[in-house]
């Protein structure tokens, strides 16, 4: 959009746009020049509401002049209870699954048509790392992101090919009848194990968290060289940290309607 | 307020307000008619903008028709580069503190007359649990709160006194006078020692986190019974914890101005 002219957005919407601009990765500090490119506001709508928000708290003005999001969206975020809750309860299962595996562990939620992560463990010269959290990622070329897509709404996937999902790699799955087919063996099989589908030399193994009502709220995963074939003990310590959270949130087997997921998982503890 | 007929805010203002309602504890989900309370708000208008905020993300809608926080918040406010690096940095080091003392411990930042958590860790039948991220303390009664305000800047006290700091128990320090002795040993000393003034039987030690340009950006400590005497390791550990993290921040003793802090945190490494 050239300017303000003809826009014919509300306040609203061109206040939550200023914010909008910050919402993709690389975006940490704007000037207001970046925010009148990003919004299509004109220049002295875009001064006036970045005032705003900087008197509310949502932006932060920089040292050198720019704009950045204000740690009141940090504050206020954290009080989804939805995230709150599931960090909580998934912190001490990533970190043993961390401990286990020595290999990269995250906790996503369905954000859109995203993978959000909630929680990224990662460890350098063995100490834990916090990494990535906040970054969303596609969710027909990962391991979260397929389980996210196979327990999501009925018209999930016609969305996500609608959007055109990227092909990342040769093995980056973008179709609907292969992606159809795909995802009803994750259900069957309650897990899905990725192979260089986004990511060059990277395996992952994900699989479902559950509410007390059975509902699929999340997906946990590690990701893992794929060099080798994915070791099976993997596949057991990601099903059983989902298990472990699930049952956290409220979650009982036998109160599952889920049969094909219970078995799975039934048998993964033994 | 009682309604719009007077309301001379404006469009972003208002708009605005309906996510202030959230902040506070204990606010996770509103009810449209909780909404017009707490912002003043029309009950048409409430409803109008809360549903730009649902379109937006900002708010999501309820099982039983109510508001909560959106999860898009939480998004955004994870891409705050401040806070993110701050907890990603500190992680480690307060995994190793609590790992060391099996107490709580927590790091927080000024959020403008209040000390807000971006961490706190606790443990749970010895499993490490993520508590209470996203509360608001007051200054003058709590160790980071303590810290916080002795590094910050010149007015903040002032403003702490003008908003009538509350008294929680006998041993609260509520007076200007006494506050700034207090403040002036806690910069001289490096570390705040606090025993039974916001909670009854908890004492805390809290050391300041800077970053590379030597600035106070944070705090940490740890909450142990004040039933006994501060183990003095338990002040060292912050101390180092606290180092660790300024380290991790690109902080360097030489290069801080800060010769009285930076003493201590020398002496403390020995």
């Amino acid at each position: 959009m050239a300017g303000g002219a003809n826009d014919t957005r509300g306040v609203p919407e061109r206040l939550l746009s200023l914010l909008d601009a910050f919402d993709r990765e690389g975006a940490g500090e704007l000037s207001l020049a970046d925010l009148v490119a990003r919004t299509g506001l004109a220049r002295s709508t875009a001064h006036r509401l970045a005032g705003e928000l900087v008197a509310w708290g949502g932006l932060e003005r920089t040292a050198d002049g720019g704009y950045q999001l204000g740690r009141k969206l940090w504050r206020l975020g954290s009080r989804n209870t939805a995230v709150r809750t599931l960090r909580q309860v998934a912190h001490p299962f990533l970190e043993d699954l961390l401990e286990l595996t020595r290999q990269n562990v995250q906790l996503a939620v369905l954000d859109r048509l995203a993978a959000l992560y909630l929680e990224r463990l990662t460890t350098r010269d063995s100490l834990v790392v916090l990494a990535d959290v906040g970054r969303r990622l596609p969710l027909h070329a990962t391991g979260v992101g397929l389980v996210l897509l196979a327990h999501g709404p009925g018209t999930l996937l016609e969305e996500v090919i609608a959007a055109s999902p990227r092909r990342f790699l040769p093995g980056t799955m973008t179709g609907g009848a292969e992606l159809r087919t795909r995802l009803a063996e994750i259900r069957r099989l309650g897990i899905a194990v990725t192979r260089d589908e986004m990511t060059a030399g990277a395996a992952s193994a994900a699989a479902p968290v559950r509410d007390a009502g059975g509902a699929v709220v999340a997906a946990v995963s590690i990701i893992v060289p794929s060099a080798a074939p994915m070791d099976p003990r993997y596949e057991l310590a990601v099903r059983l940290a989902a298990a472990g959270i699930s049952r956290g949130l409220g979650w009982r087997p036998r109160a599952s309607n889920d049969g094909p997921d219970r078995a799975d998982v039934d048998r993964a503890s033994h």
